[in-house]
């Protein structure tokens, strides 16, 4: 219906499809989560309960929203693929971007008296998000890669940094300086020998980040009269902290990029 | 930090830079609102409560980003617009687009139990959103005008509506029926001489939308030793709900398109 | 160098860089040649000199730009096709669009007279153009066969339509109302009853189009001492009209695709 | 007509309608016209015969398209503005761009024989080309002023550079270290005191580019009776000099913008 004279600024709008057999990668990050985790109190290196709630949030995600089949988080960011032949939205980037971001925001306020139920929350989170498109499996892959290799360094540069900070009475100017210019190698050697920590040791969810995906359980439906379980496949939405870098994962769970 | 060979993958993201000197508006939508509206029982054909959640929202919004002049909203929509020469994130449209949306909903959650303290709130909401540049003054005072064009037939057309569905045990079919190719004065008429409702005295806040902006108010600061009081002024968010077609509200109001 | 005050109008450039990984097909088409034809009284349905002078532009093309590795051509359009993971011009693509229909246009109108020695040009020949970007292998070869599909049924139509005007004396209009609603057996019927013509022994260029791509030929380089010849691969630049909807060239032509 | 199953490849065709409202400048540029311009021995530091051949395909331009109403070129460089209001191929970004490179390059082909009637072109001449949108009057004004601000800077310079070379015997590594660092007042005394050569009395069309555009003329229809002139202003495509910087320009020819 077109209801008056004024329709016309409608033209100014932008067709913003995204390119047909490709995936749709949405990477979300908290605005502002420095302070926002800081005024929550959140623990450092790592506040599990925060981790849980995105976690959370994002299979809230997963269960709303079918084409999304795979996703990954570390810490204030989230990673949402929608499947290559994806019709949602018709492609449209400004829709999938908003609403995949609105509705991990509203999640996120919704949850958090779950797994904060001491702390009112302060401040308000909000999200910020890019849409990406990836053409081949390949480069899919090398995305998870990517940002599993960056859980990996920054959590055991935080590790390290937290570490000299809150147990060794360093300044935080002070813990920067010792870490700069070291290795992988050498904050293991770091952490070991002021510390007593094996890096490995630590919670799979602090090295490896967590992925949210649909994986195939068998449940029993039933029983036959003989008292025999009848099963089927079942799809169902689990959180897991597995390496992403390597083939295996991906073997284990061919229906993900097969589709 | 290049932090490994996966990293390529970055270069697959977009530029997607506004253009400079354009009017930058975020229009924010519900998302399955028809359904959220009737799960949390949202009187019809407006509910007030539901319509001051989201000025509050609309309010936070301008308190935060100092960037958006002015805003104007109806039922489950929002637009607001960021001046011209604004630089927020660089003009990068999926920054602003997310950000908007998601602090907005953010919100939408945290604040639902200042308006409806008795009811928890069912359903987790949402909001899709779109970016759309405007070049001239004229452009956008054309969008706002299509913006309460569109509020004043929907709002009509669901007054009646209700009316006979409420009021006149109508079924909806029949409402529809009855409606269809109506023109305003029938559908004034109809009110008139059905239900003795003079539409134009209807609350502004149905008929004409709410406009959220910064309003210039004269405040005391203090008093001379005289007495006489020393003021200054000072920008203040307001909600109203008057014509934004005419030239009257921005004649009164020239700081909004003038910056 | 910034130059002046006035060099801030560059930001308003938009950077327009296609997407990593994908096929970039460039496909131009003649503006107005319904006109230009006419003026320059082609042959109908096919001018199989204006065919020679469009896939002489084509290897001109394919000789100056190593990155174009396949390109189709009928009638006065023609489709190059960049290599996946070609870095032409950084992927821009206002640059590849324009280069490519830029050095078309001009080899057109400078090879002209080697096609059409007694006639000189009328009118000025241009060409529009637009860029795609294709993320499979598969979408790609379906691009291709998507144009030969469009050469056959178009040559076909356009082969009964001037049978019927040219030799038999019937209107356009008349024409166009016999073939109203045909399909491609009647339209061979109708060559073959009327006309005694089988469409299947037309010329290839007519039917097929034309393909212009590197051939690896085998060439001798010198012969040794004992006489024998010392051979390599060499790629060379071919015109041929062969069928790419079927497997069978992709597979005899493996590294076009394979690069 | 949906001709196939591989017709769904036209689905990956990007919509690029550019900002209603906006101003539209494509910009092209001789590529690789070091080399061209050497081949063909074009005059240093300004061929003017090279400069009236772009201007005369700039003539072409405005005389085939009647949305463009402005242009300006210097060097191997031309810029043409559509009007703000046009709907040129529904303001396609593609379709504009490939048909203004496009028309300009098979014009510099054709017309060369005119002006350059004792040489036969080496090489093929090619033009890339850029589109962008300015919002205001301002913008554009402040396009044209960048431009020809740079046309005085790179004139001044490759005068000076030269001189040097050509008049002094300098190599080019000598001149270009005679000028490192020189300010505008130091060049115009170095072509004074080394050379006897005011600046300023060079050549408008090397000193300020050349504009291209519609002027109004009075011109004589027929005569009464009587034998008094009637007269109407008719537009005509001229080539000017002027300045583009300074309001006079703007002031003497207010159609230009106004539309």
């Amino acid at each position: 219906m077109a209801n008056s004279k004024y329709e016309y600024v409608k033209s100014f709008e932008v067709v913003d499809k995204l390119l047909p057999n490709t995936w749709i990668v949405v990477r979300i990050d908290g605005r502002n989560f420095h302070r926002f985790s800081a005024e929550n109190e959140f623990e450092k290196p790592n506040d599990v309960q925060a981790l849980n709630l995105m976690n959370s949030c994002a299979v809230a995600m997963l269960e709303e929203f079918p084409d999304i089949i795979f996703s990954y988080g570390v810490s204030d960011e989230y990673s949402f693929v929608f499947k290559r032949t994806s019709q949602f939205y018709e492609r449209r980037s400004s829709k999938i971007l908003s609403i995949t971001v609105s509705f991990f925001t509203a999640n996120y306020v919704m949850k958090w008296k779950d797994f904060f139920p001491q702390k009112d929350m302060r401040l308000v989170p909000s999200f910020d998000g890019r849409v990406v498109c990836y053409p081949s499996n390949e480069n899919l892959r090398h995305y998870w890669a990517w940002r599993q290799v960056d859980c990996h360094i920054n959590n055991q540069y935080n590790t390290c940094f937290w570490m000299l900070v809150l147990n060794k009475g360093k300044t935080k100017k002070e813990a920067q300086d010792i870490l700069k210019g070291t290795q992988t190698q050498d904050k293991n050697e770091l952490l070991f020998q002021q510390f007593g920590m094996n890096y490995s040791n630590l919670p799979a969810i602090f090295r490896k980040g967590s992925c949210v995906f649909k994986n195939k359980v068998e449940e029993i439906v039933k029983h036959t009269e003989s008292g025999d379980p009848v099963k089927r496949l079942r799809k169902k939405v689990v959180v897991s902290h597995c390496d992403v870098i390597e083939d295996r994962f991906w073997k284990d769970h061919p229906w993900i990029l097969d589709e």
